[in-house]
């Protein structure tokens, strides 16, 4: 297959299921032309792209040399899905600035990453700026289902008291590894120590606290999170079974505050089985409103498409910015 | 009330139902600073603001000099809610751009002023480009529930297939004009004369059919419109009352094509007593997304605050812009 010559050049780099998804949504979209994949995972570097994607693509073998990557995709596009932690992904990301490239990432603490790396972040705003070019952190969760999405409605009410908003995932009908993430088959003693190891539970809802708060106009000065297992009331015919008693899953909440008070409530519960999977967002204000997404927007396939439709307008942009920067439509 | 000395300057431009309520929410949003309002019928001209607003206000009289008004608000911003058509409220905001201010404003035509105009709406865009400010055509429909949301929800997907979407108000929960609007309690002849009469029926919903397939990458090149009464099957004791046999309302639908093919489809249900008053989005597309917002996002306080936010966000934008160039957060 020959490469278009026109469009954005994008490399993407990560190439599991976020991904080769990404990677796949950037062939389907005429904006954007891919010319380097990169994974250093042994089963990956040095393969065809197309056997990895079982899709037609260009003619391109994984890579591990970033640099090189880099250099082919000048005032470009980095599309990153390695890993949820700033500290972990900002190497890549400098390197991909340095280079000259705008970068949109899955990384989830990136959706609003002064929340928890106020210098680092401030710094790599300044390289962005001295670049000429942006970076954001997207995604549904973080970036649209709980954050996105109320900050929009915010705009069609007054002052926002607080916001609610819960997102509901049916850990079964998603890919093993997430059933795995969320602690399911676990006992309750192996769960808290899988927490305690970083193993199980979510990144980045208390950085959509932090945006959700922006996006609405609010002031917090304080965001706390729980983590708790939610028990199979019964035994479960997932994918990975869960006997009765055994942990189904997890309800994580975040929680914003001004002066003490509660103004943002996030819950996420990732369940495997959970009843009425969904994203649902209540503002208290005048008027009052609600808005629902019956069965939720499904994770991975919409976070490949939220990743590459910002890489259609991360070139208008410049700086360190967040998905409230970015334009609504396309 | 002695005036805020710091905040965007603010004139408003009609003080009908909406009028109001835009005023009276600027006076909430300390961003904003309301320096003049004008009105030109004999009700309201030369009164004093507090008593129409029936809210703590600076010590204002409503004015029909309008060129005043802006004298006092250069580089502000002009909210005007007086008429639907772009040619009606054109010579008002080209006033106002040239004496140097943005404009956001309820006419529904202006949502999307290119789909009936587009010779003026170039030559207005220009104008705004020589004074260095913003004009836009915001509210909750169109605006809002079935063109912006549409667009937001299409960041999470591939291409879109179709966009459908579906407003159901009940028009008895409204303001009586919007009853009367809706043609209740008229016989189907009399429907039919009044919309002839255009005294019946919405505008609006193709400048949302145009506006949704922009933000969701669709090209539409053609628009068609359908209008047609819903006849009460019982009598409904309404704030107008409606007979059975006679018009509840109207069910109103938008359509646009791409060769000759439906791609979007908007239907607009202003009837007393509605059943299901509801907002909801659906696209299809992969993954395929719906949105609903139950009870409906309440058209008038919504539209109001919809405006006060988008003079928050138009000394950052230049020319004649849509609610797709605005910033989905405050």
């Amino acid at each position: 297959v020959a490469e278009r010559g026109s469009g954005i050049p994008v490399v993407v780099a990560g190439l599991g299921d976020v991904g080769r998804a990404i990677a796949r949504s950037v062939l389907e979209t005429p904006e954007l032309r891919l010319v380097a994949a990169a994974d250093p995972a042994p089963g990956l570097a040095g393969r065809k792209l197309e056997s990895i994607l079982n899709a037609p693509c260009p003619d391109l073998t994984v890579a591990s040399d970033l640099a090189k990557a880099f250099a082919a995709a000048q005032g470009g596009v980095l599309l990153q899905a390695t890993r949820s932690s700033f500290e972990a992904v900002r190497p890549q990301i400098e390197q991909a600035v340095r280079a000259g490239l705008s970068v949109a990432s899955t990384c989830e603490e990136l959706a609003y990453p002064w929340l928890r790396h106020e210098a680092q972040a401030d710094a790599l705003d300044r390289l962005c700026e001295k670049s000429d070019v942006a970076v954001v952190g997207t995604g549904v969760n973080p970036g649209f289902a709980l954050d996105r999405l109320p900050a929009l409605l915010s705009q069609m009410t007054g002052r926002v008291r607080h916001i609610d908003a819960v997102r509901v995932v049916d850990a079964n009908a998603r890919r093993p590894a997430l059933q795995r993430k969320v602690g399911a088959g676990l006992s309750e003693e192996a769960f808290q120590a899988a927490v305690e190891r970083g193993e199980v539970g979510h990144v980045g809802l208390a950085e959509s606290v932090a945006l959700a708060a922006l996006g609405c106009g609010l002031e917090v000065d304080e965001v706390d999170e729980e983590l708790e297992p939610v028990i199979a009331a019964r035994d479960l015919a997932t994918a990975v079974p869960v006997r009765e008693g055994a942990v189904a899953g997890v309800r994580h909440l975040a929680r914003g505050y001004a002066d003490g008070r509660e103004v943002v409530r996030l819950e996420l519960v990732l369940v495997a089985g959970a009843e009425h999977p969904r994203d649902e967002v209540r503002l208290d204000a005048d008027p009052p409103l609600r808005i629902s997404i019956p069965g939720g927007v499904p994770g991975d396939e919409a976070t490949a498409w939220a990743v590459v439709h910002a890489a259609t307008a991360l070139p208008m942009l410049r700086g360190l910015v967040t998905v409230l920067d970015l334009p609504p439509g396309r």
